[in-house]
């Protein structure tokens, strides 16, 4: 089976390219309530399980012990764009729990958001690994290291007793095991996991309701939904999809994307969970395809939603040149 | 009919996403060599194409009259960096013609080259019109309008005799009629028209060999030719696919990249032409789709171009997580 084109990007009144892609939404009891493509092929969802991967930190305890409330449980859960107020919220969490940038293991790169990495290069420093989209989850690995006096170097290693618990908190969620040979290296150094985008979606339909977890655990979910929702900027930052989304539909879904053209969501109100990923691993085509997936599930924002689901072209002075739009016959037809 | 994937990327074991395409090889007389996908369908050339549009800048003796040799036809035909020589040579082409940056339709962008964006930055100063990728063509444009007499401004539209004249050498070489219903705005705000690949690559073994054209065509088009494979920099500049191939490839093929995932290529010494589309517009899987072509079609440099048909994919801290590489399959199976 061949995923369906479900974004197309036209010039003048001509298809110039086509982005193909699976979507799966599922209820909290693993029904599938929509399927586009092939949903039962596993995908890596890279950082659009941070959600998920935050579990231990609030369930270890380390959250409560030291002091994170909604913005670092955001930024636990974030691929933040190295923003001032990111950076210095990552070094607060490392703080508390005793530690500095030197502590993390995920690597450096430049913000991305752009007036931020500008401001770097004009005060001539380099990023350091705080400006890492990723330190913020970083950050929550370590604090959990901390709290639970386990040896906190090489954290970022598939046998590490952090990275177990992240991996077992994955594997209840989606109900799928996390096998070796299932995982790869992801881009800040921990593993990812690939599986069924139905099970992802099932995982973040549980995580939004609590249903088929423990009390605890779903009082873990929970707090880190809300966090999520009540600080989208955390999660992202200034011009990113799932910030400005989050900003957009008032609490209503938590959206976070992952590399590669992934995107997860889960929507507390319905009760639902949603896993997407564009093929060739085009952030454009996914981020209309999940603006559609929300304006399906939430039409009350669909006009609102329209900026990616049909995002505009433009030539370099600005004029309209085509459009990035998504198939609204795939969406339509899939049940 | 589905064209066939082409490019993997891979993390771990697993293949992470994928990228479609099309390629078409021909003869001087049309006759296709070797295809893989729907060659027939019709694809925007975007900038793979302006070593054609630099035609008129030959033919109408513009290029004699201004003394432009290699270096200004090799940017007159370039999607170059913004890097300083570019600038620099683009600004004394302009000159030449009674000009200066203020004749450019193309808009401004930041200079492609991070160091050369950077030190705009450092300095505080916006980049210019110049940094376009693009000014190199434009000026070539200008320079016909100068040089015959016509009024310059406007000279982006496609009513505009100067865009008439690129349009006739497009027909010329491709076969194909410019009708405006092929017609979209590309990003430099000049027409782009969609044509077959298979007759892109037709045009460009005609334009390899100057089979099938006129006398003065074919002179013009070797001139172009040998300007940019003997000045590979200014037709892109540091760190770009196309310099860096026809650097390696010592002259044996004129290779360069348009947007949304296109490129062309001619090659003289064996009289081929040469067009691919990635299907969802990445660069990454044009670049290796091209390398491919150019290690079957010059197996001598099939070890040099391993750097692009199977390209490192690395963690933040320069670990191999996976690869971009070629479906060789696909390649080793194409007629």
């Amino acid at each position: 089976m061949t995923n369906p084109v479900l974004v197309e990007v036209t010039r003048g009144d001509r298809v110039e390219s086509r982005h193909r892609g699976a979507v799966a939404i599922s209820d909290a009891h693993g029904k599938k309530i929509l399927t586009i493509g092939e949903v039962d092929a596993s995908i890596f969802p890279r950082s659009a399980v941070k959600a998920i991967q935050a579990l231990p930190l609030v369930e270890s305890g380390a959250a409560a012990a030291y002091g994170f409330h909604a913005r670092e449980l955001a930024l636990a859960q974030a691929s933040h764009n190295g923003e001032p107020p990111h950076v210095d919220g990552v070094s607060a969490m490392l703080s508390a729990a005793g530690l500095d940038e030197t502590a993390l293991e995920c690597g450096a790169h430049p913000p991305s958001h752009s007036g931020s990495a500008l401001e770097l290069i004009r005060r001539g420093k380099p990023p350091t690994q705080l400006h890492n989209n990723c330190s913020g989850k970083h950050a929550g690995f370590l604090a959990v290291a901390r709290h639970l006096g386990i040896e906190r170097r090489n954290y970022v290693t598939a046998d590490h007793p952090v990275q177990q618990m992240v991996r077992a908190a994955l594997e209840g969620l989606t109900g799928v095991a996390h096998t070796p040979d299932r995982r790869g290296i992801d881009g800040c150094s921990i593993p990812t996991y690939s599986v069924p985008l139905a099970a992802l979606a099932h995982g973040f339909a549980r995580f939004a309701t609590g249903v088929e977890l423990s009390r605890e655990r779903a009082a873990a979910a929970r707090r880190i939904y809300e966090a999520g929702v009540s600080e989208p900027f955390y999660v992202a930052g200034t011009g990113s999809f799932s910030t400005d989304a989050m900003n957009l539909l008032r609490g209503a879904a938590l959206v976070k994307t992952g590399a590669e053209g992934v995107f997860c969501a889960a929507i507390a109100g319905l009760g639902l969970g949603v896993a997407l990923k564009c093929d060739d691993g085009a952030s454009r085509a996914a981020e209309a395809m999940m603006a559609a997936v929300l304006a399906r599930l939430l039409p009350e924002h669909a006009e609102a939603l329209r900026r990616w689901t049909h995002a505009t072209v433009a030539t370099r002075r600005g004029v309209k040149a085509g459009e990035t739009r998504v198939v609204e016959e795939a969406f339509a037809a899939a049940r």
